[in-house]
């Protein structure tokens, strides 16, 4: 098991910082394996110290990694550190990428013999390279998601509602103990699959409709992440083209993603092909992200990402295309950074199934 | 129909701020009616313009309220804020309990001719009284709710798994079209009911078993919130005698919340009732809290909440007792505040229910 603490105390201390306090609840769950809703955790001498409140004092004891100190305040914020840092006059880091403006404007008037130190991404950067237990974690999440999504296809026919659909799929998953849901699934049809993040309506699917399902299983709060776009009863044009532009687009991404490149080079990669068709101007986001304990977290893979691919990263590569008014395709594959090809998490093809 | 933007142009003008840039999501869905995940509010000359990114675009346009104007920029974050606000050099109000550290460095790095002026709880004050189309909205979903806890009775019975209850529970809710749900259902039974946050798990429910279920519909947004706990089969001893002094908290604290009676005296008369039948070390958390777009809002019904109460705010009113080992009681109404008696949203019986 990683020494969590340890490997983020170092992160810290290069920037000048003895102590962090860490604030963000995915930071907070890795560092520390509290899963509840609210606390905020000391980090000093190598030890993680969770401070929460009385509603989750049992569970945090039951739930927290070895070595981590369970500490019950019943104030919730940031601003009741005050007693736990008293007599601590050297540089503190906070995450400024969590921490808002008025909790630290809390923090350096009740602790004004500290000198803050505001870090950007630090846990997030650590977090971004999984061990073995998260991919162990991950693995599982989409072993989940895909058992879940083979029990839907029979019900994917002319007439099933997708607000039906979604709740079929997420039952398949949440009956297992300790799955829940990565995201609120999407479960869109006809022209409703233009809506890149459209929620589950009553729409019934009709024959000749495309259907864009984008769902994620977690496993001990780690999720998957897929998309595929079927087609109910025989497909028309432009649907046929498009579904083989971004399966193309989507391959390309996959082949591009190795240890060093850039983010924004991936990005370019599926976007280039999608120009190619004629279709840049439907292809209206990044073309994927670093997931985990965060459904996106780093790194990104989009126009601007200067981040840099790693051996152990999890990132999603998802291109879309988008038509107002006649609907889209999406499809979507999750992957692990190794020395030699992407490692797809997923067993579902990526081939257009017609149901 | 409110005019929102004019009222929260008016709260921040008195600030000293004739624009505003609201990046607090639920704040952003009350302004504009947008309901996606991604964006940001610039309110100046009492119009609110939202900016979204191009996942967005459709979505936006179909949901926003009227008077709305919808911008799409690609940059998602408040560091994207540039060009919108380029030229103004005047007081700009930000709200500095969402806006983080790092997006506040950001905006004074880019636009350095802004005085900043930040804020903190504006639109939540706002929030925290309902116009009567949230009102509307708030006893729908409690419709909604208590309908599917009348489904879900039949199904609690030894035997039967937390987790499966809960699915039932939440299935009930999400097969009504444009329904969701508030949060996270708590299902706990037998002394996993000493867990106030508990999550569902494999556990059967078994004779003599408390179970706590604690659960929320959402109708367009607005969250109801209510908890139950039930009996399976005759309850022994000191179930039976917690649960009436829980219950006796609860209708304590709803007596006793009228328009300007502060948070904290509302928390004091269900203590004093909890107190004085013994159980104090045994209410963990506070004695409810506001709802509305948010599970969690304006007002605090807590130990230090100088939160005052006023007419239409919709408040929870849930006391519980948790003992370790043993398991716990939770009982929660939630009601609006009218110059009369609180107005009880929920249908369902509070009397001990034998299952």
């Amino acid at each position: 098991m990683t020494d969590r603490p340890a490997a983020a105390q170092g992160a810290f201390a290069a920037l000048g910082a003895q102590v962090a306090v860490i604030t963000d609840p995915a930071n907070r769950r890795w560092l520390t394996g509290f899963t509840g809703s609210s606390g905020l955790v000391i980090l000093r001498d190598g030890v993680a110290e969770l401070i929460t409140d009385g509603r989750y004092t049992i569970q945090a004891q039951a739930e927290v990694r070895p070595g981590v100190r369970v500490t019950t305040d019943s104030r919730r914020t940031a601003g009741g550190l005050g007693e736990h840092l008293a007599g601590h006059s050297g540089p503190v880091a906070v995450e400024a990428d969590h921490l808002t403006v008025a909790q630290m404007a809390d923090l350096e008037r009740d602790l004004s013999l500290i000198s803050w130190v505001t870090t950007r991404g630090v846990l997030a950067n650590l977090r971004a390279v999984k061990d073995s237990d998260e991919l162990a974690a991950i693995r599982q999440a989409f072993a989940v998601a895909d058992g879940a999504f083979g029990e839907l296809l029979p019900e994917v026919q002319p007439g099933a509602r997708e607000l039906d659909l979604a709740l079929s799929l997420e039952g398949a998953i949440r009956r297992h103990e300790g799955c829940g849901l990565g995201f609120e699934s999407i479960v869109v049809s006809g022209p409703r699959c233009a809506l890149p993040h459209g929620q589950p309506s009553g729409r019934q699917l009709a024959v000749g409709d495309l259907v864009t399902i984008d769902w994620g299983a977690t496993v001990v709060g780690y999720t998957s992440d897929c998309t595929r776009t079927l087609a109910v009863g025989q497909l028309q044009e432009p649907g046929r083209r498009i579904y083989q532009v971004v399966k193309a687009a989507m391959e390309a991404a996959i082949a591009a993603a190795r240890p060093q490149t850039l983010g924004k080079d991936v990005h370019a990669a599926a976007r280039a092909v999608i120009e190619a068709a004629g279709y840049g101007a439907n292809f209206v986001h990044g073309t994927g992200h670093g997931l985990g304990l965060e459904i996106h977290e780093a790194p990104a893979l989009g126009a601007r990402s200067e981040d840099r691919l790693q051996v152990g990263m999890v990132v999603t590569f998802e291109p879309g295309i988008y038509i107002e008014g006649y609907g889209g395709v999406r499809i979507e594959q999750t992957g692990i950074i190794t020395e030699g090809p992407v490692e797809i998490l997923s067993g579902l093809p990526t081939e257009l199934q017609i149901c």
